[in-house]
């Protein structure tokens, strides 16, 4: 890819996604009222579309190798209030309101243990 | 991967990063005072092991092949305060004291435009 492009892409105002091989951009959910980094996870073309025409997240699974709107068989759903996009666009940021739990473990965000000095893992959130 | 391993990894308190082919996890960055996302990057084994050692954020560029510490040649370095793993242990969350900017193009951070309707994009934050 040319500088100028990178550069467009950087400081212009078109929408133009950067997906890596598998037509993906990472996307990072928080909760719009704590600011908590609820769950990482990847969009395609076509989950980016979903999500911003219907205001809710729709994401890729690379387990599954589908597509999926979150919270479709749990109910817990993510509504869109904000969404960015970064630098190189190769990575989403959206702000949701999240119902229920975001982490398929039942825990409201994904991000449930701290990491401590000499990568010794503790649980911040054990609530389920 | 076995199931077990995986629960294993999601409920355990065994620091075991799941990288990906290319050796790396994804990091996301946040302003341990704002809440706000500053970037989203990626650190190898290496790059982990560091940022636990050091307090300082270390990151491996795709783009240049390479181990970095934030802020090295910019001075815009990265204080972590808190670092967290995901249930599946393939992305990072750390909280950090960022000095000056964490983006590249001068901006606090990298999701400085907002995706409206229709995929339209506006600057959120144009200030350098």
């Amino acid at each position: 890819m040319s500088t100028s492009s990178n550069k467009d892409r950087e400081e212009g105002l078109a929408f133009q996604p950067k997906f890596d091989a598998s037509g993906l951009v990472t996307c990072v959910a928080t909760d719009a009222a704590s600011g908590e980094v609820l769950m990482v996870a990847h969009m395609n073309a076509e989950a980016l579309r979903r999500t911003i025409e219907s205001g809710d997240a729709w994401y890729f699974s690379r387990s599954r190798n589908a597509l999926w709107r979150k919270g479709e068989t749990s109910g817990h759903t993510q509504r869109v209030v904000e969404m960015r996009m970064d630098c190189d666009q190769d990575a989403v940021w959206i702000k949701v309101e999240q119902t229920g739990a975001a982490c398929h473990t039942g825990r409201r965000s994904c991000f449930y243990r701290a990491v401590g000095k000499g990568g010794t893992l503790t649980f911040v959130d054990a609530g389920k």
